[in-house]
């Protein structure tokens, strides 16, 4: 079957204190973005890239791409006003029916086993999202406060998310919703039921300068699931 | 105001693939737990605290508490069979009335600025739990499927937790109930509302070996809150 990841890098980096997007600071070595893109060619031969980057910032994905093992596997596209738009110009790029994987570049430690995962409950069950279990208590705002939430119950949501391509595009030709904050959520709009899949605690998402530290770390030491 | 940390030490570190407890493992050449102890001792030169630990563990305690910067103001107390009869057992050994932070010993990276904002948001409203926001999509399982839960609303709970002694000390008289995960549940349940402070993203549980990297790299790199 056709495979596609569409990564998305639309990040402006704000959070980080820096004004690189985090996409493009250094993780051992290499861009962020560059781990991901090579984790995802890395997973199969007949794996196709789409890489949603910000207008601005084509030259240098340009660039990383140059630098990676495979570049006639990865075609750029440009990012949209919000991921809902990123992602669905990432769609339009899609030419043949398949499995298409939806990732942010900045976890760009996900394993290739975690490509695998979804892959295939993507094939058995339609669709598939990695997440992974809360070790902190967590609360809930109320009108007058906040109350617990049973942990056991919540699960954090990661990428990739993973669906076929004939119902991915299909939800993406729904009018936006800000209540759109992940792929799984415009998906479930069309009335279909979500699969979640164990995702990988060092599948982080790059967001503070603490975290490319925790990525280099995660690498050095080969802690990578 | 007297100032007591109850700081709680009974994990049994089988999450960390080691014999040794988490609360003992190195960080930086000096245990987790000493880190933990040294921050409380820094934080006010009237600190005194109130260390609950496993019987088994009670001599690797005395030897850390041994290379504290002030041993004299550290005692110990025998833990329980759950966090709640260890903390029932801490608040025991409690004299006068008081502010009571209460600690997990595994969150060893906390800052005094921390224990400072807990004391007085205490002093101001009652008590003062540490929160952050979480920075992921959250999905809550239903008898169906998962649905998104509206991550703005949600605040990932971390110690100290803080409060008054007389009001703590009466909440622990009431009968144990398996929902009591941390000490602001056990108030609660006496109809006292909780006032959420704002935690530190550092402020991490050292749960996994992963998290003792992470904690070396806060404390080299200086990015402790």
């Amino acid at each position: 079957m056709n495979k596609y990841a569409v990564i998305v890098a639309g990040g402006s980096g704000v959070r980080m204190g820096s004004t690189l997007p985090k996409q493009f600071l250094p993780v051992c070595g290499k861009p962020v973005l560059w781990h991901s893109l090579e984790t995802f060619l890395a997973a199969a031969p007949d794996m196709r890239i789409i890489l949603v980057l910000p207008k601005d910032h084509i030259p240098t994905g340009q660039e990383i791409i140059g630098t990676t093992s495979d570049p006639a596997r990865i075609t750029i596209t440009t990012g949209g006003e919000t991921r809902f738009h990123s992602v669905k110009n990432g769609l339009a790029a899609i030419q043949a029916p398949g499995v298409v994987f939806v990732h942010d570049a900045v976890r760009c430690l996900l394993s290739t086993g975690l490509i695998h995962r979804c892959y295939e409950s993507t094939v058995e069950k339609g669709n598939a999202i990695p997440a992974i279990q809360p070790v902190d208590t967590l609360r809930i705002e109320t009108p007058d406060g906040s109350q617990v939430i049973d942990r056991t119950k919540v699960r954090i949501i990661q990428t990739p998310q993973t669906f076929f391509s004939d119902i991915l595009q299909k939800a993406f030709e729904q009018p936006y919703d800000v209540a759109f904050t992940d792929e799984a959520s415009v998906v479930e709009k069309l009335g279909v039921a979500i699969h979640l899949v164990e995702g990988e605690a060092t599948n982080i998402k790059i967001t503070r300068p603490l975290d490319i530290l925790l990525a280099e770390k995660i690498l050095k030491e080969n802690l990578r699931a």
